[in-house]
Order: structure tokens, then C-alpha cells, then sequence
């Protein structure tokens, strides 16, 4: 569960209702199906219109990921390797074979794969960046649609209020609910500003600093496993890789790690 | 058929022009010739002056492309590299010339061509990636008008607001129908900016994604055919072109493709 | 005479003037002496302030070249190219020196002289890949004007109008007159909005894609010196510069150059 | 104590509120608790949802940077260097160990243990260079919230500004307060503008300049650790090392550094 | 002096303040001093909160440099260092220390003592290309707090307006004066748009062309040191160096340098 993705959203939608409401307005006054359809009904085709079908597909995954995401800790991939290179120190490279079995990342137990079938450790990490490559530029494709989404939000808002000044324009006979249908008109900017700054721009950061964690991961992985190819010392392994992370975050479980560790 | 243009595109417009019927107003509130000659005028003014001659041309053809574009099968384009490998290692190099006669994508064949004729490698993939980084470039040079267009059009817009609120400022005598001139000037407005949201800009977006996947597939035609040349597994050709790939698409027609490999 | 430069400029101005009069508004209602100064002298105020007196100078120049610019096809510059190596397999380097006196590109008559001086192959790509890149900086250096010419514009005909808008609201006993006076206020950001982008931002653009074409001509000149310089077979050397071309520019005119070719 | 940035704070604040009691206002008229609810609590409800929340918990910490760093002077850090590069050459590198005890920068400490433990050149640059770029990598995440929530900040007063005026116009009946109504209503752009602009955005520049200055001095740390262990001339190291600084910096202290040199 | 410079400055200021006399406003009416406060001390607290202490202090520097500045010829530059390879060439390398002597250009005073010091060619240039790329970055962030200046400006503008139209409709009792206090709630607007565009942002343009000019005079001057260091022949050093500039600045001063040359 990405707490900071719920309190976020709700943190946004209850300031804005709760001003308006506190303002001694009436929630329904900001309510408008039309301003609803012209809004999201014109992002929609316009992100639709924009993304090709298989990345349309994969919107309900993200929000999924969003929402129930839980980064990994970085020391703990980095002991599993320190762990892995210990074990290929002690018993040799074969040896790494059943132990990755127990791993759920497709893309190490690739990684480690390779290595136990001796390919040339060039091309280990030549197939494992690439690899990584494609993954960075598939999820910055995968967002693409939410950044549209805000991009087009706020222009349909402003169609919507101009739709709706022109229908008010067009028909000035009714002066005393002047007013109100102005009023009605803004709904729609309000809808389209709201909706790109509340949800979909904070969504698209969140999710792409997700894939920034990700890849980090992945980089101390490739590390990793061409360390252990090129029967590197743990313990050296170890700070290399720790200097890929924050010194906050080194500290915690680093004793486990070096209690691995062998002098050359 | 590119189903997602043509559902997007009458999307943005059913939304915005059915939640116009929805507050009541008529369609035909919503048509103005003057602003309609302003506007699309305009764009196609700046946009033919910003814009060298063979690039115009080709905005027909990107038209077509755009909505009838059908996205290529990475994993076709592998098995039928796994499967010229096989061929190349089994009935040597020279058997390849007669297979490619069969395929329709020229950069495919001319790259297999180059290595039937036995040019040096770094040669042919200097040759082969020089014509897939100008096919990248005239692509992105292609979509440019659409991206322009999407930038005149709402300030032609504005333009055209501007000029008819001059005019009703400068006519003030009429009171009665000062309403409804105003509601005409800002259809201007709604043109340009629903014009630039609708179909402009997300069309330039589907196109540049389209680019990026044919970019891909043949990177995985380079990579392929310089494998074929070094005389590389085709069972490490097929596991490195995958890494290109997404997980969900490795797996389908995996196992045809695999079915090929033999062990060196 | 570059046919699109001047369609575009008059299709544009046309689409603007005429959608006005079509409105019923005269042309003169357009016309406003004081926010010219304050659009056209902010802008050009700004421009000079920005730009080095040597830049300066060279706007009317790149005016003509906006207006008559005529891009070179560069199947010919290819050919050329490959006759330039055929007449050195035939003939001998030395044999270039008189045929490249007709030639009237600077930049490959310099080219193709380093190569009949005997210079190194590496100093020689050097030496071009400088000037090329240099030529290259330049021309983005000419252009800057133009660009930043299309950014004040728009906010020199903000300040135009408010400055209007100033005067109007300071001085409200004239109520009949305040229609026509707050119109001719807005006059200002009718010329600063459109002065950018009917003029300014597409000539930007436009001038910026001759550079890229004068480029692509000279990169293939860079390839095509140092083949001849390394002997290559002119066949290879056609094969290699077309791949910087589109497929339909391949075709027209590439049987001359290939009746040239000779196998190794 | 980084007085700018208290300085800086202060004067946007006195001016804008200074501007607007010379005008006559009371500071009171700009108080508005729901234009506060709705725009800060909606910037950090978007930012909230954007960040995840490791990087949520450093804000406090940056805000402690942004008024109490002292930046370094880079000639202290080079005059350290030569003295070790010169205490290097006298007493042989094992004698760096206890002298480097005294430093309270774990990078330099770090590398310079690196070079002690005898550690391979090549993997010492590789190991300080890959630690340097994360450190700097994530000081720039770290301050993506601040230039969020500039970003958002300016949107979130705009929509509190529409629900005011929805709120108004919904509810015309009382003409006599319509005035300061609407002024209400502004105070929320008024909020939006002025924290992204006072506050967020200067911030968040200054947090940026910060990281480059530490970068730039954790530069010339490598450079001088990398240098000492190569065995290089103290003298030179001082003259490669002044030449990333800016004229008016190397002057001052240099004599020092200069004293310790010797001849090779 | 810089003409430019003083000329683009005084000519927006004329045309902008030229344009509102011709309208028949009194300048009178464009002074507001609660708007320069509001205006001009939020843009001077913004950008001091914005900008360490050290980057503020070189601002009366570089406004001195944008006025006074005189852009070398770079020819003369070619022609020095031809004429010091010749001086290399005929009397030895050190030769050129005392000649170097008259030279004011500390860089190029440097470098060329670094070649009669003997010291290792790769390791001058990467000596000269660092310094050169660090004087680059310095400059990049001296001109940063006009840009910033540039970007608060418009906003501290709107800042102000909407400061004063919440005070104008806070109190509506004053019908009278309401179209003057309106006109003087936009002189804020008028001063943060015109500051921004006529002073600011032309200013950090014409800066940072400056800085380009420094950077190519110095890159010819590494390449010509090498160049001479490593006793290449003045003749092909003057067409190499001529190859950075651009064609009519390359012939007026030709002679005089090429008389000097030798072959080999």
C-alpha cells in the first residue's frame, strides 16, 4: 500500500471541497454532468486519440502499481548479492543455480542465469542493460498518457467554460439567472484545472519516481551480477554497491552483509 | 485500421459537442464562417510558411498512417530472425538471398542483402544504423506540422477573438445584440483551442509513438542480422532479442521460435 | 524562390484581414499608429538589446534566404560524389583538382583540396566535422532573433494593451467613447500576437529546417570526401549516402550514378 | 547561516505586504482562512500524492540546508589536498591514514581510505565517480517537491479563485457585498502566485546551486585523491586543481598551498 | 561600449513610453511607487533568496560587461597563435615565454606556459579544457539571476494587480475613482511585464552570447596551443583554426597570417 498516494489524493480533494464547503457553498453548486462529459469526456478522446491501444491497455496496471506499490529496500537486494557472491566465492559459480530459484525477480534470476551458463561476461552485461534499457523507456512510455491527460485537462476545461459563455451569451434575455449559469461555465475550468493538478501531473510523478527506484535496483543488480562473474571479493562488492545508495540508508543492515566478508 | 485514432478523435468530438446540446445550446451556435477562416486560415498560413515543401506533401500520406497504421508484431519480426539463423548456420550465408525475397520491408532485406554480399561488419552496421537514425529524423520532421499546428491554432484563436471584440467595442450603438457578438467572438477561441487539443496534438503524439515502435523493430532487425553474420546462436539471438521486449510479449510464440535452437 | 514562404505569409495575412472584413469590420479599425511603436519598437528594442551587433547584421540576409532559399537535391550532391570517386579510381586524386574548380560549394572544394594536399584521413574529417559543426552554430546563433522576436511580441502587445487599458480607466468621463478606446487597446495584442505568429515563429522555423537540410547536404559531403580519400569502391560509396536519404528520393536519378560502378 | 536566503525571504515578504499597506489595505483584508485551506492544503495534498514518502521525511532536513548552510571555500579543500598529496610524497601514502581521522567529510574520508587499502586506480575513480553521481542525483529528487509545489501552487490558487467566483455568482442577491466578495475570491490567486514565487521556486533554485557546489568541491576531491595516489607533483596537482575555480578564488589563500611544493 | 546593448534599452523604453504619450497619456499616470515597491523589491527578494551570496555580488560586474563589453576579433587570435607556431617553429619552444609576456589573457598565458614548462600534451589539454569548461559554467551561473529576475518579474506583477484590485473591491463605496484605482492596480502588471522583457530577459540573452564568444575564442586558443606544442605546421594550424569561423570573418586579416607561413 503507497500511503503517500492515498493521503495525497484524498489530502488534495478534501482542501478543495472543504474550502468551497467552508466558504458557505453547497458541494452540489460545484457539480455539472455536462461540464462533466465536455471535460473528461474530451481528455479522454483526446489521450485515446493520442496513445496507441497497447499502452491504453496498461492504465488500470499502473494506477494498480500506484496505489499498492512497495519500494524495495536497496540494502536488502545488496545482501542478497554480497550473500550470492559469498556463495560463489565458497562453492563456485554452479552453485548459484538452485539458489536463484527462491528469487521473484524475472529480470536477476535472468541475470544470474546467464552467468551460470558462462556467457561472456561483455555480453552479460551487454543483454542485462539493454534489457534495462527497454524497461526504463517502456514505463516512461507507460506514463505518457497520465502526463497527456494533464496537458489536455485544463484546455477541455476551458472549452467547456467558453462552450458554456457562448450558450449564456447567446441568450441574454434571462437576466437574474445571469449569474448562476456563469457560474455553471466556470465548473467546467474548474473540473479541467482540478483534475490535472489533484490527479493525473501528481500521478504521472509519482509513477515515474517509482520507475527511477526501480531501475536503481536493476543497476545495482547488473552490478552485482558482474561482480560475482568476475569472482570480485564480497567485500569490496559491498561498498561498491552501498555507494549507490544514500548514507542513511546504508547503515542499517550492513553488519549481516560484511559479517560475509573475506579478505583476499 | 488504427481503432483508437478514429475512437479517440469521434470521442473528443461527441463530448464536446454533445455536452454543448446538454446545457441546451444549438450546434449551430457553435458554427462561425469568419472564425472558421481565421482560425484554420491562420494555422495553415504559419504552418505552410514554417514548413519546407516536401514536408507539406507528406501530410496526407501521415494522415493515412495515423488512422490506419497496424503496429508490426515485435515477436514476428524475432522468430523470422531466429529462423534465418537457423537457415544461415545450417545451409550457410548465401542461402539467406533467396529467403528475404519473401519479406516487404526494405530495410530488412537491404541490411540481409549487404550481408549476403559479404560487406565487412562494421561496415554494414555503420550502413544500417546511418539509414535507421535518418529514418528517425525524417519521421520526427514529419510529425513537426501537426506539433506547429498544435501551437498556432489556439493563438490564432485568441486572434480571432481579439479582432471580433475590436469590432463589437468599436460598434457599441447595437446594445441588443451585444450578447451574442461577444458569444461569436469567442468562438474563435473554441476553435482554436479545441482544433490544437483534439486532433492536432494528440495526432502529432500517436504518430511519434508510432515512429518509436517502428524505430524498435528495427533495432531488433540490426541487431538480428549483424547475430546472423557473427554466426551466433540462434538461441542466444532469440534470448538477447527478447530482452528487448516486454515480459507479457516474450511468452506467446515463444516456443515456436525456441523450437529452432540447437547448442553449439 | 521558396514558393511556401511566401504562400504561407499571404495566407496567413489573408486568412486574418479577410475573416475581419468578412465580420463586417474595416480594415482601418486595425489600424493604430501608437501600438505599432509599442509593439513593433518593444520588439525590436528587445531584440537589439539581446543580440550582438554581428548577429544583427545578418537579418536581411537570412530574410532573402527565407524567401529564395532553393534546397539543393541531394541525390545530386551524390552523384557528384560518385563520379568524384570514379574519376579518383580512374584517374588518380590528383585528378580531382581541376574538376573541383566548377563546383561553387566552398565547403567541399575545401574538402575535396585537403584530400588533394595529401592531409591525414583523421585531420581531414576533423577539419570538415569542425566546420561543419561550426557553420551549424552559427546558423542557430542567425536564427535566435527571429525567435526571440516571436517571444516579446506577444508580451509587448500585453503591455501595449494594458498601458490602453491605463489610459482608458484613468480618464472615464468620456463614456461614450470607452468601447472604441478599450478596442483600440486591445489593437496592441492584436499585432504583437499575431506579428509572432504569423511571422516571426514560422520564419524561425523555417529557416531552421533549411539549416538542418544544408547540413545533411554537407554530412553527406563529409562521408563522400573521406570514401574517396579512402579509396572505396563508388558502388559501396552510393549505397552508403543514399542510406541518408528517404526512399523516394533514392530512386529518380540513381541510375546515373550506378552506371558508374565498378566491382572490386 | 545562509543569510540570502533569510534576506531574500524577508524582502519578498515586506515588499509585497509593504506594497499593499502604502496602498492603503489592511494586512487583514488579505487573510482568508479557506483561500489558505485551498491552496495549501491542495499544494501539499498534490505534492503529497507525488512524492514518495522517503523523500517527503528530507523536507525538514532541506529547509535546515537552505538557511544554515555555510558553502565551503573550494581553496581550503585544495590547500587540504596538496598537504596531502605532499605529506604522500614525504611519509608514503600509508601516512594519509591517521591524517585523513581529522576530516569530518565521510566522501573524502572514503576515498581517501580507497586509496590507502591500495584499492586499483581505475575502481577507485569508478567507485568515488558512481558515488558522486547518485549523491547528486538525489539531491535533485530531493528537491523536486519544492518545485512542485511551484508549479502546483499557482493552479491551486486559481481554482480556489473559480470556486470563490462560482460561489459568488451563484448567489447574486446580495449585490451590496459582491465587491469584497470577489476580492475574497482573489485573495486565493493572490496565496497560489505569491508562496510559489516567494517561497517554493526561489527555494528550490537555491537548494539546486547548493548541489552544484558541493558537487564541484566533491569534484576536486576525486581529481586530488586520484592525483595523490598516481604519485603526481604536489605543484601540479595545486595548478590542475585551481583551474575549476574562478580567478578571484585562487588568489587568496594560494602562498599556503604553494609553500609545500616541490620539484620532481 | 556595447551599442547594442544601450541602444535596444533606450529604444524599448522610448517606444513603449513614446507610444503612451502618443495616445495622450501623461507618464505621470505610469508612476506608482506602492507598484515598484511591490514589483521590484518581490523580483530583488525573490531572486536574493534564489541566489547564494556569492553569485549576487558579481551582478554590477556583469552589467558593466553587458555596456562596455567589445567583442575581440577572433582572427586576431588566429593570428597570434600563427604567428607563435612560426616563432616555435624557427627559434624553439621556449621562445615563447617571453613573448607571451605582452599578452593580457590569463588563460592564454597559462596555456602556453604550461607548453614551455614541458608539461605532457593529453595532460594540457585536459588542464585548458577544464578550466575553459568551468569558466563556462561560471558564466552559465552568473547570468541565472537575470533569467530568474526575467521569470519573478511578470508574476510579482500579477502579484501586485491582483493586490490591488482586492483593495479596489474591498471598498466600492468610492465609485468615482474606481476606473482610476483600476488603472493604477495594472501599472504593477505594466512594470513586472515590461521590466521582465525590455530588461531582464534581453539582458541574460545578450550575456549569454557573450559567454559564447569567450568560449570559441578560447577553443581556438587550446587547439592552437596543442597545435603548437606539438610543432604542427603553422600553414595547415591557420586553415584548421580558420575552419571555427565563419566565411567573411575569415578573409579580411588572411594575409598578414599566412605570410607567415612555412612549408614543410
Amino acid at each position: 500500500m503507497d500511503i503517500t498516494t492515498i493521503v495525497g489524493l484524498l489530502l488534495g480533494l478534501v482542501a478543495l471541497g472543504g474550502g468551497f464547503l467552508l466558504e458557505g457553498g453547497h458541494l452540489s453548486a460545484l457539480l455539472s454532468p455536462t461540464a462533466a462529459i465536455i471535460v473528461f469526456g474530451g481528455t479522454f478522446g483526446a489521450v485515446t486519440l493520442a496513445t496507441p491501444f497497447e499502452e491504453l491497455k496498461k492504465i488500470p496496471k499502473l494506477l494498480k502499481i500506484a496505489f499498492t506499490y512497495k519500494p524495495r529496500d536497496p540494502m536488502e537486494t545488496i545482501e542478497e548479492l554480497v550473500a550470492l557472491a559469498t556463495t560463489a566465492r565458497r562453492e563456485g559459480i554452479l552453485a548459484l543455480e538452485e539458489k536463484i530459484e527462491t528469487y521473484d525477480d524475472e529480470f536477476f534470476k535472468n541475470g544470474v542465469r546467464l552467468v551460470v551458463d558462462g556467457v561472456d561476461p561483455e555480453l552479460v552485461r551487454s543483454i542485462l542493460e539493454t534489457e534495462l534499457s527497454f524497461i526504463e523507456s517502456r514505463h516512461e512510455k507507460a506514463v505518457l498518457p497520465f502526463d497527456q491527460a494533464g496537458g489536455f485537462a485544463p484546455t477541455m476545461g476551458i472549452i467547456g467554460t467558453v462552450m458554456g459563455l457562448v450558450h449564456v451569451l447567446g441568450n441574454l434575455s434571462d437576466v437574474e439567472n445571469l449569474g448562476p449559469q456563469i457560474a455553471t461555465a466556470f465548473i467546467a475550468t474548474l473540473y479541467g484545472v482540478s483534475s490535472a493538478n489533484v490527479i493525473y501531473l501528481p500521478l504521472a510523478t509519482k509513477l515515474k519516481s517509482r520507475t527511477k527506484q526501480e531501475v536503481l535496483i536493476r543497476e545495482l543488480m547488473i552490478e552485482g551480477i558482474l561482480s560475482i562473474q568476475a569472482g570480485e571479493n564480497p567485500n569490496i562488492l559491498g561498498q561498491k554497491l552501498k555507494a549507490f545508495l544514500a548514507p542513511n540508508l546504508r547503515a542499517p543492515k550492513a553488519e549481516a552483509g560484511e559479517a560475509n566478508v573475506e579478505t583476499t
